[in-house]
């Protein structure tokens, strides 16, 4: 069994390129506005939405956390659009995500956040549940907005322990 | 000159609406996902991109502290597209719009947030730059990105004064 045991390992943008993107101020600013009193760190992601029925919205989850080892039984992915959660306070969350094999998801990654980091999904990116670790914690999300079915499911045949 | 004093006020979605919304967790969320562990509070402001040329991208601002009373000389506004601050620690921040009067900005009103609130602003919206109160602040920003002028600034004859 522990060829299903996955340790999670500290979110940084190389690891989770394939993915999408880490949102967070890190290094230099991109310029700066407001006549030098605002540091601009730009485009750090983009709201992808892939259908003309979908609209780019911003919506507030508020999470219950999560302990660790914890079983991971299921990924989703939302092919309409990308998905960014970015914590509205600083406690870590975690991050699991898994590529995509013939569409159905592999083997998972799991990352845990620095305080200040969000992520956003790339449309279609298989990914575990919003899961604080320390205690109630509230995310901005910017998703796809509109109708019709954006959501598929994977259950796996047997659950990945997750572990710190 | 005590017809140039603005007294900022606190921020309510209702005194908010014919600038934008109020992006904040108030009330009883709109749905639970992730199996009843997390509570989403949905679409609560939309990103709006006017030209095809641009794409709504995902930023950080980390904005310097200003004292009140503050004078406002100048507004500012995005013909092409929304502009969402919110903030990524509780501390309160100002907010100053002012509506248009055949195309110029005219008498501002200001608002000071509580503690989880953040602002879009629709296009075009007349409003003042990030004014952090209490010390840096940092801001996602969900705004256009892409080409082209999408700023319009406008210098008051006179200064108004903002107070708390």
């Amino acid at each position: 069994m522990t060829d299903r045991i996955i340790r999670a390992v500290p979110l940084t943008a190389e690891a989770f390129a394939p993915f999408g993107e880490v949102i967070e101020a890190r290094g230099e600013p991109s310029f700066q506005i407001n006549q030098g009193m605002c540091d601009r760190f730009h485009d750090l992601a983009r709201v992808d939405v892939t259908d003309e029925e979908g609209a780019p919205g911003i919506s507030i989850g508020l999470g219950r956390p999560y302990a660790l080892p914890l079983q991971l039984h299921m990924v989703e992915c939302h092919p309409k659009g990308s998905q960014a959660f970015v914590p509205l306070a600083g406690d870590p969350f975690l991050v699991v995500v898994a590529p995509d094999e013939s569409g159905l998801p592999g083997r998972p990654s799991a990352f845990v956040t620095s305080p200040g980091q969000g992520v956003n999904y790339h449309a279609g990116t298989w990914h575990g549940v919003l899961t604080p670790l320390v205690r109630p914690q509230a995310f901005l999300i910017v998703d796809r907005v509109g109708p019709g079915t954006n959501l598929a499911e994977h259950v796996y045949d047997e659950p990945w322990t997750i572990t710190a």
